[in-house]
């Protein structure tokens, strides 16, 4: 193993399922600009409420991920 | 939008199913003499163990909400 | 009650379906060799991606047990 | 001097002028309801942002209060 | 045991004598107007000095309760 | 309201007259850039001295924006 | 001195009459099964309330001690 | 660039005004004894209240200066 | 009320007797050199062991004084 | 000097031979991409494990440049 | 790779040399009894000073392993 | 050994060549005008980059001492 770089940055997403669910999304769409993604970190699991209930899960996460050599 | 106050009070849910059901019990709860909840925040996940399987899912959540004009 | 005294371990659990399913699987795998476990609490949790999804949650915890008399 | 008991509740102020606007706002409205105000603790300031510029400052503070004997 | 929901607030206590005695305090006050206390949580230990010596110890805590079903 | 995911970069606004002025500069400065920003999250306040008196306030933020679509 | 390596592990002790006596009866208990403890730092104080009464004590604290050579 | 050394001072400074006259207000009381100050950081804003208003902003801040060669 | 400013020291109190007498025996040897001494806040509470007993209670606590006019 | 505004960025840098050895990685890695870096901050000191030796220190720091003008 | 469940202990290195060389001599130590170490993580950094230089460096570390299946 | 008193001071060494470089030079300073000096904790690390490259290292530490009997 190299003695690689990792960047790191910081997401939230959003989802009306589980947090699980906010994680994965998160991801997901970061993945569309950010290659070589390897670990996230939870940072806060917070939400909004409508009507008495969870209407979003709202995760935020930080997400490391190699920098291209 | 106008220039709200909002209170926050903190909250303990449990569940045996999973940590969203205890945040939603907690929400649920809170809502029978709360009016106007707006988000919460999730500040710590435990639990209790039984017979070495978690029993109930003890989540601590603020929740903010409105104060009434 | 008597006047306990607990030890708490620390533990990481993983799995690939839930962040629930990462901490019965620590609880559990804990469990081979300790007896009288009381509570838990999450520390931190993050995982590991694969192919821009969520491979593993990896959820840290604390565990605490009664020490026997 | 006696021996006091205070009680510690968390409110969000909002302004669009400053800090001390939204905290000043946060001890007015919590004062129609709650006497003998004593200290407030700014634990967050954040805010929402429209059309790139601040639009509210949120101030979350804890505003102490004795307990009536 | 069935799934209960807590509510947890923020006091203050103070005694000329102990750390104890000032929590003690602040949990006979409160139970003035709220039932079925279970914990408490310190957050904080402080005090005020006169002449040179500890005049009050003011312990900060959290108390936990069994919102009524 | 669908299922966004959200960034947040942090930045490190400085002003000569204010901790107002400080955030609204870095949002002012990051808007250049960074399209549907929505909050920010105060992290830090500090600055500079020279000959005695405060020369910079330097605030560090959080700034969250809506991933395009 | 030689340059040792130490252990540390997280107890709680409980203890119906004070702090300092929840911390004392964690440490004797460890003691059954631990040799050449050094120090203690108290991580969390926190107590059980019955009938509106502190009914116990219950401090955290981390032990450390030397591991033979 | 020499190899300095620094300390780190912590004060409060207090002020009817604003948070920001809080700042200079300590710093300009320390300069009274302290020379070559270089940099603060606020650790703490907080405050009493009279009458249902704030009375003082308290501001807990470090600063820091260059030891003397 | 005037605009104080006070200067906070931190300090390390012992006894082999109680919390409380390490943090009034930390503050007496302070009041050899400090005047004016407000308020005491513990930082940390910790120990040494000897014999498998507590020998010291060791709390670190910051002391506030008003600086001279 | 004028009204900076810095961004920060997070990263881990790695080495196999010292802590220092880690930052400075990072940061070379970093200063392809990003002019006027002016400051770091370490986060995190971590590292893996191989054969009962370190195999690499892995250090989390942030890095703070100015935004060009 | 399987979903494994990793146990952390808390351990002290010293060194009269280097940081890196207290982490090191922690890990050798820990590996007499422990098997399958994968990570490690600064806890904390400190020292006891001798003579007005540094006498040994203090490293706390947590070391992360793999419990046997 | 007696019931001492201590006091902790915070320093910031720097130096161009390592952390450890750092520490000792901020006591050594110190150590010009503080005797007794027992102990030192890392509270932060962080340094100047210049030209792409670390410049100085900075850490913060705090050095306790015994207060003179």
């Amino acid at each position: 193993m190299s003695e690689h770089v990792y960047k790191k940055i910081e997401l939230v997403g959003s989802s009306t399922k589980s947090i699980e669910d906010a994680i994965q999304g998160a991801i997901t769409k970061a993945g569309q600009s950010v290659r070589n993604m390897r670990w996230f970190e939870v940072i806060e699991t917070r939400g909004d409420i409508r009507d008495g209930a969870v209407a979003h899960y709202q995760v935020t996460l930080k997400v490391g991920f190699t920098l291209d050599p």
